[in-house]
């Protein structure tokens, strides 16, 4: 008999259970990767190392080298479907009570498999209902960029809508300027050019953004990251999302704004689908 | 033979680990609360167990009935020591994948006894050493005033001193007005009058402050919540700290300003302490 794929590896063990203690529940201190497996095997993983540890890093959490986490990657995807969503978490480990971390952490490295989102090509092809979040994410440059375990604007911003109503949410800054999805990073197309925010303030650099980024800069298209405001964006030729797990979503809707049939966003799709 | 003490129940189980798919994990999407245990007894027990219920209510977790705590609670101080510390934890539980909570959360109560901190009392007494963080805490009013599980900033802000150096940081808000300490709300008296940040836009509502705001009223002595600047904490005649635990810390000093013997808070400390 088969035995059942592990769904999760806490620490390199197969165990689906983590300690009441680690600060990665009790303060939120750790940080995160989603991450596509595709053909069995998992996509942009260098960026995405390099993301993981760069995160850590700002947060002062001594980060794994990634042979460690290859290993265990390795030893999930062996069980897994090849069409799956794997998810990193280090969290800061356990440590004495009160905010303050040990002074020499003992990190915790959580490796999740699940299903494969049902939706995603359909929404790619039809393009993204897109609703405009009440909830303006704060700003905090300490931590703006990074894909840390801090996340419930994301959660309350999820609230705002009712399952199906819409594919993703749009957020802004105090300022009313635009900043993110609830779980995707957003570009604008306006005579040729790619515009993205700029992420100082607020917002997570998602990997998939910067794989678009490097992309453009390979197919000399003229990109910038910089301050938009929803007028901007509600007058560009196309609006698209991206994440790792959509690559790119084309938005069709943002509120009363309907977009056409997107020309770039469906050539950049293809390219990053192409890409490892 | 004693059975050893059990350290952490979750959800009722005598049990130290948690689901690692937990979403007080993936998000710091929960609420928590610190209690002071004193001979035996949760300190201000109504008032935190109120507390929790308005927090989860503005993040819609629902909150379990108080009695299912106090029950929870009294099998793990049937065999803690009679001071100690008491946490407990909210979560939204498991759920799918991705930031949307699910329809009917069922969420993850933790309780957890830990060792009475060694250092409170004679911090009462000397009063508080408080370093003026150079992080300033993010303005989310949606957020504002819960003790939730993001917490990333005062994690962030305890890593500006070396232990030993401070008792407690100082936080400010982007403006650079006052909000609270890392760990405790701030007071400052005027005039025989109490001052304390309104927390409308950042920084946490502790049960503790409240408790000496409804002091302040029975004493007559007039108090107010209101916009505090730095300049105005550094010329008050007294600054006073609080928590649950350490209840309330003189401040002797902040950067070069010194206080001296406090009067007002060492009055109000005693009458505090012996609240139950």
């Amino acid at each position: 008999m088969m035995p059942s794929a592990p769904l999760t590896l806490v620490n390199g063990a197969v165990q689906d259970t983590l300690p009441g203690l680690d600060r990665g529940l009790q303060y939120g201190d750790g940080v995160f990767r989603t991450v596509r497996v595709h053909r069995g095997r998992p996509q942009w993983w260098a960026t995405h190392m390099c993301k993981l540890a760069e995160d850590a890093d700002r947060l002062a959490i001594p980060a794994p080298p990634s042979a460690v986490w290859e290993r265990e990657v390795d030893t999930l995807l062996a069980t897994a479907p090849a069409e799956c969503v794997l998810k990193l978490i280090l969290t800061r480990g356990t440590g004495p009570r009160g905010y303050r971390p040990a002074a020499q952490p003992e990190p915790t490295r959580i490796v999740q498999v699940s299903d494969w989102p049902a939706n995603i090509e359909a929404v790619a092809a039809r393009g993204a209902v897109v609703h405009l979040c009440a909830l303006r994410l704060a700003e905090q440059p300490r931590l703006a960029g990074i894909k840390h375990l801090n996340r419930l604007e994301n959660v309350l911003a999820t609230l705002e809508w009712p399952p199906g109503e819409a594919d993703e949410g749009l957020m802004l800054d105090p300022s009313g300027r635009v900043v993110c999805g609830v779980s995707s990073n957003v570009f604008l197309v306006r005579q040729g050019r790619l515009l993205t925010p700029r992420l100082s303030r607020c917002g997570v650099a998602g990997v998939a953004r910067q794989q678009v980024l490097a992309l453009a800069a390979q197919l000399k298209l003229p990109a910038s990251e910089s301050d938009i405001g929803l007028d901007e964006l509600l007058t560009a030729d196309e609006v698209f999302l991206t994440n790792s797990l959509i690559r790119l979503w084309p938005v069709a809707r943002l509120g009363e704004r309907h977009w056409g049939e997107p020309r770039l966003a469906a050539e950049l799709r293809r390219l990053l689908d192409d890409a490892a």
